[in-house]
């Protein structure tokens, strides 16, 4: 057993770091005074700092390290520490084009696309020239049941033909979004998890409407957003569905897609959300010494002692565990990985959330307004609890895999004696 | 030990609820589309509705309840009910004349003020003519140190002159608000509680300065705002001193009126915050029964019931400790109510954010949304973890009457032996 | 609404404090000496102490409390502050005629047993001459679902035969336990809520056999215990069963019976629970003030005086539920204050258990020993958590009764627009 | 980073697991009955077939591994998971002669024992031949502060004089205990963490009087026991003294090697409370599968499955972190592990108590009884939240390294800008 990271690793980390420090966290003022926001999301525009950190990023070789180019791919357990770097930055993953739901959609391109997909939209995207949405939660049902998805996706000729409603379309507003994957029901007979199928489609398809962008604790998340998004009759070649070089072989493969992209996904979320907790903790740290009451710093007032202490205990634990799942998605693949993956899940964005709270505490009421970043980080760790499945399923679930081995354990206890 | 309200509690209760569904609920729609927020809090404006409600209130008879003209005063435990039902909707303590800071400003002058005061200030906002603000948390120091403040109030000759920054100044945004009471340091040289003083001020003395509006969540409250205010040699006259009909006599009695103010005020805010968490409750229970996920209503997935059970335990709870601690300030004062008032003050809004937050989480990414009330309640609740002292303070407090208590309680019991 | 305890609670609140000051608490060291506990239960004793004791308490109007025999019964929140006065010893309900299961018996024998049943039984119990046991909970069955009972009561001509194996039967182990009361399957074919009977059986019945006593975290609970109980064709005739003149028609109104026999003994465990509560946080106070570490008395170190408030708080919110509810069961009967029963059953012991192990660890190593109450106070609350249902199933009463209020409540706003 | 165990530990894992699971825990019931206990501690015995169990794990090479007579060893990282699999039986440590406190005391000796005290001491407790006690903890003051302590180490002469009295020492009632270390102050003038100091006293020293055995959760722990224990003048040689081969100079070398001592300790007892939860999981589980309530195993009712999730969470996190911490023991030393290990001292004793609490709670009343381990395993694991530290003196520490470490970090970032 080694808790070191790998050499690899190291080396990114400390020029990650450094990047960090000297390039983007002093670009956030800029790039927040550049960014048009507003509610109408039209006038959304690209801040053009970004485009310069993205060049220095690509330059720097701190680009797509989620998902190299050239197929030398980091293992999971290298990458993780360096998305947790970019957990103290909401801006900072776009530098480093490796914000979602692009990393995802790119992953999946790189396993399903065709080779006309990937020439079209994974090349651009790994360039850092479009950006893309992914579109699967609906308004009108619990969409932690996947399988209660309504909006379709038929197959009518040479097209496939897409109808519904979607919401939580996250990134949708980016001004340089140009393509979702979208994630419908394509045949209502087939066996539970080959119903459902996952197109492209280009933002600019007839039928294709954002309704609105919605708020998360009133912030609209400019310039990404999260859109709830109608298609009318949206038609488009067979070719755009996702899995399968004759597009028509793609239908039904949906489930199995979406599976194999929210693992590392889901290692990338609790990462970022374990950096953002880190550096909630830091800041907490920092005002506890700093601010006065009663003749003390904070820090030596009553209970703030344990807190930062129970802080530092949750962050430590959450992180081992992600790591181990990055490990075992390394090491046995995501199957073996799945209940891990769960449990990271479930603690990452909870203790987020809860030392972001803790910190917004100590600042008193300027830890709830723009003055600290905390309102931010908390939104950003309190929307994770239901993103990519919400707490409750995941608890299911880990409960689920562990009354299957413990069955498992006795009944093999009986079996030897 | 009678747990029934009186019939004169429920007589409001009933009118009051009658009043909220017949007439703010419907107009609320309204409210928010009249309402011209954004973030030049100079174009914002008073919705033609509040006023027509205002005048619809006051027509039938809810109007100042918490302070009745006339002097016939409802105990606070039979006004805090109706405080309970104007915490599920954001708008309606204003439609009543009963939303802070305004109610404990008027309590400060009916007690307080001096006869010139009351006809110039407290008159129209008995009215509801005029809106006021109060300034006492500064930026630059922990105010749960309430004897960290660094603003003054400085008698020069006939006049009092104030400089100094506040922020969290509550309403001040708000287009009827007229005046401000001021809290700033009189006297380094004086007893620790002999201080301060309170200073009226209209909002059109020069020196007076909003600085900005801070937002909380993301959100800027309108059309309340909570200001950040500069003051720079504001010069008034001794008459707008609190505290002495002579002005000067009022010099240092800062914390004493601020104790008294805070009472009822701790009161009033945690029944809208049990309001609130009621509110969420019932939503959360709505939602249970009407979203299927798995092939069953949410309300019978997992531990979704046990989240509805604690809720409704905490609330009963936090609810009879808050109507005890409101009849203990009725029949034993504020001074021998303090530990309860310290005690609703920390579990009110933790309740109330629990339980919102639990209802977010059973809407998934609705419930963060504004298509529901949650992000708001959720804000105002947690503000309140903060507002009129932190919890730390108030557990502080709590337990230092308690251990007082047991040593004169061991005491006791050494000297009968 | 008012919190004021009445005139007749009053007086007896006074006289029994005064009592357990000056007669209980200092006889606890001698009743503990006397009792001959250990393995052997055929061994076991009464302290003499003890029946001097109830002596003094009936002198002294403090007996049977709980059901005085004239029928001028207390109010259930009258009571309710007598039992929690017995809450800090764990011997002192006895004392007064007031402990379970014989108070429960006796309410039953009042309320369901027959002129001879009451004559037998009833009268000794009320005397204090004799003790009982309440057989309901098995050892192969999950008891939360009491319907999954499976021992018998059967008629067979004119004698009721019982069969099975009950546990957990407390009392049963005191030498004075003359008689239980059993709960069996006498018809599985009847509607599930009158299939089963009450019967009472003397413990010197043929057929009727003590296994073993059970410990609780090591403790037989001397000279209570609580037995693991056989039943082998026990015959007795038909007089036996309870709830009906002629026995016979007490057939299948076990569970009937047993529903009102929980209510008020639901409120005397959770007013013992909140009184060990406030003992264990008085311990805990005295502790933290006497004892030194780092240079300040361990009132002064962390977060103790947040533990110590949290505590407070805890104890002032489930001690007036549970005031509440006693005070439902007498205005609107056992039925409509369901909710609230279950709510207390959840609450009072848990916030026992969690004050009791705080008490614990600020004594050090000394609080697990039997230099304190509190390991004893500590199995009493922890039992309390599965005795008279479990928190499982008390929370799934109140999400049902909540969720179905407010389905009603919906249907009702609906049904007026 | 890897997460797999070394070859040499997967080794060990699977010989001792096969070992446990075909003699020690079938030999469990025999131990239990062979042991006599009760309050008489003078005759407790040894049960003989402990004997026959430790001269098999003798010969099977599972003796001594936290410390190889060879000096062979094994890393604390590779020893940590062969203590978690001893935590599951209570009497198992001692088979593999690994148990506390003679662990701790071995150490002391092989890296601080002279020459001397090695041949009389060491060799028979490496052996398994004799047991030993360490008595460091009072009755009389706070000894979460350690500082505290008042027993006396005298030097006069050629001789060390000790007085004073001592709890908490465990394993001192084991007929095999033949010598305790002690822990006292030599000289109060000297600097704070110079003095104190360790002397090596055999039982029988005139002077030396077991008291009596203190009760925890009312059991005694035999044949261990955990004795108070009175010094009164207890003379000995200073070749007693633990510290220098001339025995004087080891006076005030107490704390020193106190600190050394308790790293090893703690990933120990961490590891068998991690072990103690993970059965308890695992009971609770298969008690969730095979009871049924309400038609349905317990399993799948209400909030089951998420106490089962949250437990396997907690285990998962728990237990890498202490493998973490023995991971920083072995490459950057206990003083770098410092955090960590207190880090683990708090968390791996509270997970454990809360997963064997709700493991008893799903057992229902057959929980807290003897019928399963749960009772014993919660008394070991709520011990360990005071023993070798409370928990609060270790949050204390925890943030005091936490915050030390941002300030550095704070002034580091300043000394770059």
């Amino acid at each position: 057993m080694n808790f070191d990271h790998s050499p690899i690793a190291k080396d990114l980390i400390a020029r990650m770091q450094k990047f960090m420090q000297e390039e983007v966290l002093p670009a956030e003022a800029t790039y927040y005074q550049q960014l048009k926001g507003g509610s109408d999301w039209a006038q959304w525009q690209q801040p053009a700092i970004m485009e310069e950190l993205k060049a220095k990023a690509k330059a720097a070789g701190l680009w797509n390290l989620f998902l190299p180019e050239d197929g030398a791919r980091l293992a999971n357990v290298d990458y993780a520490p360096l998305a947790e770097i970019t957990g103290r930055s909401m801006m900072s993953p776009e530098v480093f084009n490796c914000n979602a739901p692009d990393t995802g959609n790119m992953e999946v391109l790189v396993k399903y696309g065709s080779e006309e997909q990937k020439q079209r939209w994974l090349k651009p995207l790994m360039n850092g020239e479009i950006r893309s949405a992914f579109c699967m939660t609906e308004p009108d049902v619990a969409s932690s049941d996947a399988t209660n998805m309504q909006a379709t996706a038929i197959v009518e000729g040479d097209e496939v033909v897409i109808n519904g409603r979607k919401w939580w379309s996250s990134g949708i507003g980016h001004p340089n979004c140009k393509v979702l994957i979208f994630m419908g029901l394509s045949d209502a007979t087939a066996d539970k998890h080959r119903q459902h199928s996952m197109v492209l489609v280009p933002l600019d398809t007839p039928g294709v409407k954002i309704e609105r962008m919605l708020p998360v604790f009133h912030t609209l998340d400019e310039p990404f957003g999260h859109g709830e998004v109608s298609f009318t009759n949206v038609r488009l070649p067979l070719s755009a569905i996702i899995g399968g070089d004759d597009g028509i072989s793609g239908i039904g493969r949906g489930f199995e897609i979406a599976q194999g992209r929210l693992g590392p996904g889901r290692i990338h979320h609790c990462m970022r959300a374990i950096g953002a907790a880190e550096y909630a903790l830091e800041l907490m740290c920092q005002r506890s010494l700093s601010r006065v009451a009663f003749g003390k710093p904070l820090a030596k007032l009553g209970g703030n002692a344990d807190i930062i202490a129970n802080a530092r205990m949750a962050i430590e634990q959450a992180r081992l565990l992600t790591l181990k799942a990055a490990w075992m998605m390394d090491t046995v693949g995501v199957k073996g990985a799945m209940s891990e993956i769960s449990q990271i899940k479930v603690i990452a964005p909870n203790i987020a959330t809860q030392i972001i709270d803790a910190a917004m505490q100590m600042h008193g009421g300027a830890g709830l307004s723009d003055d600290f970043p905390l309102a931010a980080l908390y939104a950003y760790a309190r929307v994770l609890r239901l993103a990519d499945g919400p707490d409750e399923v995941h608890r299911g679930l880990i409960a689920k895999i562990e009354l299957k081995n413990q069955a498992a354990r006795a009944n093999a206890a009986l079996a030897t004696h």
